[in-house]
């Protein structure tokens, strides 16, 4: 079937997004050391990784949830050592990384425009409602789509809603991100399509192999050419 | 013209949100008091307000904010002098409050069971996206509407995309809710048309008044009978 929808994926897709969360995990690092004993950083990113997984089915994804869980790690791993006001401070790290400007990526504008002269695009990406829907009208791309759609978990359910919420047959609809779990599994399991177009950094948490067949493009600059050579 | 579509609000429409904030509030300014120098108790609540109120713009509406916005205000308030394992409280206090149960408004089931036999209807509810589709499911109340919209502000301009994706003239939709400001004004501004049923508590941010000419009901109970009356 020919494809005649194009999902796209919106954090490190779109636009930078992993890179703020570990520059932010960074800093994070440097204010709770001098509080937690012994522990190196790499046990303290550990532990706020650890405890960021426990939280997501309560907090769910985006930078409110991290921040929460930074603060709860802070104190946890330092045993109730660390200062309020650094604390205070963690929570600045958070408003600071959900303020952060719209970087897109390379050639993202370009590639974006190209593809909605010849397919309906969907974006569709998880996370904080309000801070996706800043970030798209900061973006610019708004107009070239059909439709935003934020979601809370990319599981086959979610892209089964999208898709008939907007009538669309599996068949004819490709998705393109960066993560293999949230972009690529669910799709091929609802009988869609995938493109795999990797970011520098993923999340922890969204670390998952596909068999192989999934095509990987190294930026979305060769997604135009690739729809083209699919007729 | 005739009501076809019925919108209901959720939160303190369809069940009870506000008490559960009044509750942790007031177990917020116990944790926090005895590290507030002379500040009263009525002192620390409004700061939290201010705080919460200031930091909408970046945070948006839900709990994971009203967390992130305690902490914030018991650092500030105490000028640090909290203690890490007190901020850690208050952070437990949000997760709290995100898992606690829904538990619905008095003759929530018939009512809705009954509007839904002779109208369309949509819950249109602001906050945190997880945590409203949480409660959604929840209160299994969802197989009697015909969409679940989470939007990021009730504005006008929401209320429209709203409408128009579902295909309806705003001169047959009526909008249901406990909010002046959220649920009736807006709603009367693109042409729609409200009914306004006041719940126990309402939060600062939400206050609004309406010219006396917008129709209000003590309870849900009484909305099948109003609307089979309007005809």
């Amino acid at each position: 079937m020919m494809i005649e929808w194009v999902g796209l994926d919106a954090d490190d897709t779109l636009w930078h997004s992993e890179n703020g969360f570990v520059e932010i995990t960074a800093r994070y690092v440097d204010l709770v050391h001098p509080y937690a004993g012994g522990l190196s950083r790499g046990d303290i990113e550990r532990h706020l990784t650890r405890t960021e997984r426990a939280n997501l089915a309560v907090f769910g994804y985006g930078v409110k949830a991290f921040t929460l869980s930074m603060i709860e790690s802070a104190a946890t791993v330092t045993e109730g050592l660390v200062p309020a006001t650094t604390l205070r401070d963690v929570q600045r790290l958070g408003k600071e990384l959900l303020q952060r400007p719209v970087e897109l990526l390379d050639g993202v504008v370009e590639a974006v425009a190209a593809i909605s002269e010849t397919h309906r695009l969907l974006l569709i990406t998880k996370g904080d409602l309000l801070h996706q829907e800043t970030k798209v009208a900061e973006s610019g791309l708004a107009p070239h789509f059909h439709s935003i759609e934020i979601v809370s978990e990319k599981d086959p359910a979610a892209y089964r809603q999208v898709l008939r919420q907007h009538d669309i047959d599996p068949s004819v609809f490709l998705m393109v991100g960066n993560s293999v779990k949230s972009d690529v599994l669910p799709v091929i399991e609802i009988g869609g399509r995938a493109v795999h177009i990797p970011y520098q950094y993923l999340w922890d948490a969204e670390h998952a192999e596909h068999d192989g067949s999934v095509p990987e493009l190294t930026s979305i600059k060769e997604l135009p050419s690739w729809l083209a050579a699919q007729i």
